[in-house]
């Protein structure tokens, strides 16, 4: 299992539409995320900044961000939900969520 | 069980402390840390800020965080760590890592 933290902002203003949209997510949505390894999957949202926080619990994590990529409700719900966000100033060019880095953990 | 999210700074030119601290951290903090209750715990750090995600899973936060802060060791341990850090200008006057908001949470 590998763990990821991740930064993004959301858009000023947007802040209300992101919280309902995670308040009441698609089921196909979450369906396809869990099909993808992913679990534990929590969002905090603070100042302008959503964190996220998630464990991978599968052995190809590239074909699995393909896979749910290439879903059509995905690509919907995603549609709603990138509006709301901006990347931050320090992301790479194909990152949209950052990779934070883990620098303690305990079980 | 009780997920908290939380954000501080990191102070600038503190980064390779904290991250040597939390690398190695000190056997009878993180036993601590276990005996009031919390798992899972991770910190990340990006952009000048650090990010910690963990889980509560007794049923006293206020009296194990009580009892973690009057822990002569982990004392110790804060005494190093908290110069490296600054709270972070929403933070309250009694907060230092200053709780987020959980927006998204899948099992």
């Amino acid at each position: 299992m590998k763990r990821y933290g991740q930064v993004i902002k959301v858009r000023p203003g947007s802040e209300g539409k992101y919280k309902a949209l995670h308040k009441d997510p698609w089921p196909e949505v979450n369906a396809m995320i869990k099909a993808c390894n992913i679990q534990n999957y929590s969002i905090y949202m603070r100042d302008g900044y959503l964190y996220a926080y998630f464990e991978y619990v599968g052995d190809d994590y590239e074909a699995d961000m393909a896979k749910m990529a290439a879903d059509p409700v995905t690509q919907k719900w995603w549609a709603e939900c990138m509006p709301c966000q901006e990347k931050v100033g320090s992301a790479g060019p194909d990152e949209w969520w950052a990779d934070m880095e883990e620098v303690y953990h305990l079980d």
